[in-house]
């Protein structure tokens, strides 16, 4: 067990730009997580941990060729993303997908311009708690692996795959994959979420300011509609994904 | 129109204060909000609004009561709760509401112990777009008026009443309006959400890592559960609170 009490040390640097920047985390494909609830799923889901810091020695058993590191509190305190550090953090490999030739589930989420990282990682956590089979983001979306979303995904980010595709892109996958893609709209002449059929489709959600884009509701097969009550302009994106995932898997 | 340029005028201070402390919010019965928009739908829900601060002259009326300052961008980054400040903020009466004799509406959510505030205020603008008729907390949730919490709301807490009660209060008046109380629970004893009896209920949601307290499950007429894919242990307390909505909505 290494340990190392400088807040200068390159893995801490490493670890602060890994918190704080997404190209980093792209370029490196790795992500931080920072807490002990997330170790244990990253653990049981297989998700290629690198690096343990903790301020205790971890007391789980740890796959040999992880690096365990003990730090002072106040270096944890400078290296953690969180208001107040949960004593472990870690980090994970964090692989950008490739575009798939073909999607083979039977549902999944597309998020267009959801900046929110709680946000995309409540859905992910919903879609697999629901069983959907994968999210994929367009539109400038926040970042999976960013330590909010991954977070507030609960884990479900090692067990769902995310895919970030351009408009283009989705609309080639959808086709190529049979898969239809419904848009969530409060349009009048969308059909009601209670009456579609959500055998095999893609469930798109915008971004609260502005809905969806003009390129992704171009893309959709059909708009659908949560009826709601007059008073209310509209729900908070990932209420919206969860209300169709229920919808489509009651 | 006033215009005040020092971060020390009393009215900043006081400002200030209603951002940071529950316990000044409660003691003036007065809360902060951030946002045009919030401004816009306090207008329209008739919300007592009494002080607005703004870069930039407000362009809408306001009701003639209303005191406008003006201050520069400096003195709003000082006093705005928010880490974009949007140009305008306001104070607004948030009074504390005395527990009712009895619940007359046929829907009600409860939250136990559910301690964010973007929770609770997501909370209060999914039962406001589903029709229920209140909200309920105890067990030490986020402050229904802190500026998160108004913010994640978009407006409900305008629309829809909050009241604070211990979980004896919460008894007695469910009892005395006849409103059976649900719990959401991972039991296994627990009933099918999608065949519980709606038509007027309370819906009980625990905190994400404790679940509903003892007192509160004591006082459940019924729990029940979510079916959700065994991957996962349990979903966030907005979307667990949505889906209960929508499922006694829809």
């Amino acid at each position: 067990m290494e340990t190392i009490t400088s807040r200068q040390n390159p893995l801490m640097t490493h670890i602060r730009k890994l918190a704080g920047s997404a190209a980093y985390r792209r370029q490196t494909g790795q992500c931080l997580c920072d807490s002990p609830k997330l170790l244990r799923e990253a653990a049981q889901w297989g998700a290629e941990v690198q690096t343990v810091v903790s301020v205790e020695p971890w007391p789980e058993p740890l796959p040999e060729k992880v690096r365990q590191v003990l730090v002072p509190p106040e270096v944890m305190a400078s290296i953690s993303p969180a208001k107040t550090p949960q004593g472990v953090l870690f980090t994970c490999r964090a692989p950008v997908l490739p575009v798939p030739e073909t999607l083979p589930g039977r549902r999944y989420v597309v998020l267009d311009g959801v900046q929110d990282p709680g946000n995309v990682g409540t859905v992910l956590r919903t879609l697999d708690a629901f069983d959907a089979d994968g999210l994929l983001l367009t539109g400038g979306c926040a970042d999976p692996f960013g330590p909010k979303t991954v977070r507030a995904s609960m884990g479900a980010v090692f067990r769902r795959p995310v895919w970030s595709v351009t408009p283009e892109e989705l609309g080639d996958l959808l086709r190529r994959s049979g898969i239809p893609l419904y848009g969530a709209a409060l349009r009048p002449d969308a059909m009601d979420a209670r009456q579609a059929d959500y055998s095999r489709c893609a469930l798109a959600i915008g971004s609260e300011g502005r809905g969806l884009s003009r390129e992704v509701l171009d893309l959709c097969d059909k708009t659908v509609l949560i009826p709601m009550s007059p008073r209310c302009e509209s729900l908070n994106a990932a209420i919206a994904a969860a209300v169709l995932l229920w919808e489509s898997w009651r």
